[in-house]
């Protein structure tokens, strides 16, 4: 028997290019003779549909979409994923779903049991869960099928009471296909895995994983899909963040063996953002990417990063000086420009900012030199992005890192204005190991921009260190906080200093209501800001 | 038997501040003479609380807080909401529950069966369901306990299976109290009297609803409490958007007779929008509110309704004209401040403007006026107003109404800047009425601001009507796409132009990037920008 993967990069609601696309990797599936080929869940519609999925002319399109759909397959079954009507008058209006195409005709509609209602998984807003399990005969062989948190207890996982691919085992399965949409965080490749071998060596059966690849705004699916065989060992699997067609041949219970894939931490993020920003700005329908270039770090790598999405010469570059700006961030900035020979333009805040503050006078009078002020040029610099993005139809992309974005040091509308943020899931630390990984091969980001100390340049000799804890003490609170979600009491039990753990975390809680109104962030981590961290507003924090 | 509910205005995570007013309120139910004193649903940290319940700090808060209270229940029994730890070792970590409270101990601890996870609600993503249902021996009567949601299936809900009142009358209830946090929207008090009317005849109970009363950042709790006779008539009701401790004497089965509450849209919206201002700002610890005032409505309105909400000294309104203000705009602000009182300044944006264009212009070059220099002006306001923000400690209040949010005619970081969204869940033809409800017993809002044509003033002449179809129209087509989710097949069938259709909901669609970076809106319809509705950015939409 031989079984392809289809793993896709689809568009959320673009059911045209979805249905094309899914129809051409068929035929290619038929050509090299596969017996079965595997699409991911939900691939009909692209993951995550979100509340469009509360739309009847949603759902309509779905259904006739897959019906074209299973007209291609007299040559071939296919297990492809949306959803479908849950016809028995009793609880959600869904199923999230795998449709087994065949013979011309769909053949059986498989529901996800297990729902995802966790971090970024809104799963049981939408769809019911079912406690039926299927296996369908494809090929002479008995073929479980499970849809990707279906496999995510094997009976050891306490937020489950069942086991599906246990249950598959019972009713005979003799293989088992999972249709996913596991999106990237840094540790998922090993994560997917880890729980996945569980459950071949539980079953004893081999296992076939389809994930997504490409990124829907905030979430990537870094792809990776593979052929485990029953002993739990990944014996081919497809290439992180591109489409593939990936093919085994099943002989006597195992799949041939093929290659498998890897990766550095950094490598792996470097990559994702890379897909991140590419497919943000190709599924909007944008080339450009703006970037306001200060000769520090962070924009340094937001531009890198957004050069090899979009090209060196799709990514603009604006220096915006002020009085407080020392000579080298011009310099450094023009030189990251230059390394790539990509455009960039200078533009002096002074002038705008002395009239900022001279409009204000009758208002400040001779209140002192403050946050304001400071926000002030922040600001200024935002309304020039803006008004470029504006007049150009480019996207300002945002330069913030997650260090910053979670203790607030950052000025809303200013620094933290944009249409994506691309380092909003990397903390600071992690933002160096990605400017060496960037240079590995040559100087792109001036040594200099990655040595320096850190600073705002909002008023004369300002540091980072004047108003955070070092880096490499503050992010360590921070990933216990919110990574791990350790309170106060157990932060100071792991042996953090009390005072800066108190500090970090008032920085943290006041700074909620920022992060409300920042860009979607590109999520890297298994916990961003962002869809999968809600924390309100209004309230008094654990302190 | 005396029952008393109280009906309190909570804080997210304010144990110290939630404690101490749960204590007075029962001390206060003691000295009146009452065998049961209620507290609304998750009471002891405030509903929402949202991801803070999975921090294990979060939890022992809880639990500490309610063994504490339990101590002052000698002379009274007490049933109040909190979060449970689920020890069943399967399923999600909690329990949405009620406990109850009497002799100086926890007695009994009931376990909500129906979890919303639709809207604003997202219950499944924390607690477990129950399957088991619960009575209570209280004052020698069997009181059935139910939490909220456990009351929204009487056997006619889709969405549930379980019907909650029913397996009460079973095990031998003979009044229903139900726990809730059901936030407002300008139909839900008569929604919730439906639906409570349909337990009680069908169980033929007497039911005790208790409400949460009080604003948590974007949600608004109205308050409206009540006991409801067997034959489901309301006979006593707390007032809306007010602390209260409200008494019945339940004999023979019914209870006693006093007042009940009702109002029309317009009033309910109005004072729910002043809650919503005035608890953003208290429990934020922040007095003073800045509005941005252009002359135009939406500006009026958000002002007078602050004003209402803080104190006429409370606010503080900025003009800032342009060179394409009307004279009127700049009469009509000032005229608005004067009728309350308030103070005003007045800062041009001429100056600024001009220098951003100058500086600007080597980028620019002859590219004519458009949608950037429109932008910029929008933006220049937005940095004046956020600088007197940070300068003063005061809150900018946004003014955006629900059809521009909507539309996206609105300047990210310009006129969609602000702390709070007051007026982002009001359609613009029902601000007009919220104009007129203001002015009902003398002239606040100018009558010029109410009745000239809505315009911008980002160019010569501009009006809103430019841009967008009446608003008459505008606003049928967003309420049925938006708070019905009406599909363009079902406008279409419904008897909308299809040119209007297609034009309104592309600009629905292609402006989801905006509403993500907005402040949090203040909700009064069933249907938010927020928390409420998820929308994917990246994708294409039904057109």
């Amino acid at each position: 028997m031989k079984i392809a993967i289809a793993q896709l990069n689809l568009h959320v609601g673009n059911f045209e290019s979805n249905h094309d696309k899914i129809i051409q990797y068929i035929k290619s599936a038929i050509k090299s003779g596969n017996d079965l080929v595997v699409f991911p869940e939900l691939a009909i519609c692209g993951y995550p549909p979100r509340d469009f999925l509360e739309f009847n002319d949603f759902i309509s399109k779905c259904v006739s979409s897959i019906q074209s759909i299973a007209k291609k397959t007299k040559d071939i079954t296919v297990i492809i994923g949306g959803p479908s009507k849950n016809e028995m008058g009793k609880g959600k209006p869904l199923f999230n779903s795998a449709y087994v195409l065949s013979n011309g005709e769909i053949q059986k509609v498989i529901n996800k049991t297990l729902l995802p209602t966790y971090d970024i998984f809104d799963e049981y807003r939408y769809f019911e869960q079912s406690r039926e399990f299927c296996i369908v005969e494809i090929g002479g062989k008995n073929v479980g099928v499970a849809i990707c948190e279906d496999l995510w207890n094997i009976g050891n996982n306490p937020l489950y009471i069942q086991t599906p691919a246990i249950k598959l085992k019972e009713l005979g399965a003799e293989i088992i296909v999972n249709i996913s949409a596991s999106p990237f965080s840094y540790k998922q490749d090993k994560e997917r895995k880890k729980v996945l071998k569980e459950n071949a060596e539980k079953t004893e059966l081999p296992i076939v994983y389809c994930n997504h690849v490409g990124a829907q705004t905030e979430l990537i699916f870094d792809g990776g899909s593979f052929f485990m065989n029953s002993n739990g060992e990944v014996v081919k699997q497809s290439s992180f963040f591109n489409e593939q067609l990936l093919e085994a041949e099943l002989t006597n219970g195992e799949f041939s063996q093929g290659e498998v894939q890897s990766g550095s931490k950094i490598q792996l993020i470097h990559n994702a953002l890379v897909m991140g920003i590419k497919d943000y700005f190709r599924k909007l329908g944008f080339k450009k990417a703006i970037v306001g270039l200060s000769g520090g770090i962070d924009s340094a790598v937001t531009f890198a990063l957004a050069a090899r999405a979009l090209g060196n010469d799709n990514v603009y570059g604006v220096l915006m000086p002020s009085q407080y700006s020392s000579s080298h961030s011009i310099d450094d900035a023009r030189k990251l420009s230059e390394n790539l020979g990509s455009q960039y333009e200078i533009v002096s805040i002074e002038e705008i900012y002395s009239i900022y503050n001279e409009k204000l006078k009758p208002l400040f009078k001779d209140l002192p030199f403050g946050l304001a002020e400071e926000n002030l040029q922040a600001r200024a610099r935002g309304v020039l992005l803006m008004a470029i993005s504006n007049k150009f139809g480019h996207i300002v992309l945002n330069t913030s890192n997650k260090s910053e974005a979670a203790v607030g040091y950052g000025t809303l509308y200013g620094d933290m204005c944009g249409g994506l943020s691309v380092l909003g899931d990397v903390y600071k630390t992690e933002v160096f190991e990605l400017a060496r990984y960037i240079n590995k091969d040559a100087e792109i980001i001036p040594e200099n921009s990655i040595t320096k100390s850190p600073s705002a340049e909002l008023r004369p000799d300002q540091k980072d260190s004047d108003s955070l804890p070092d880096y490499t003490v503050l992010d360590k609170v921070l990933f216990e906080y919110i990574e791990n979600r350790k309170g106060p009491k157990e932060l100071l039990k792991m042996g953090f200093d009390e005072n800066v753990v108190n500090r970090v975390l008032r920085m943290v809680n006041s700074s909620e209501y920022k992060r409300y109104q920042t860009p979607p962030v590109l999520r890297i981590s298994h916990k961003a800001f962002g869809m999968g961290r809600r924390m309100p507003i209004v309230a008094k924090y654990l302190l």
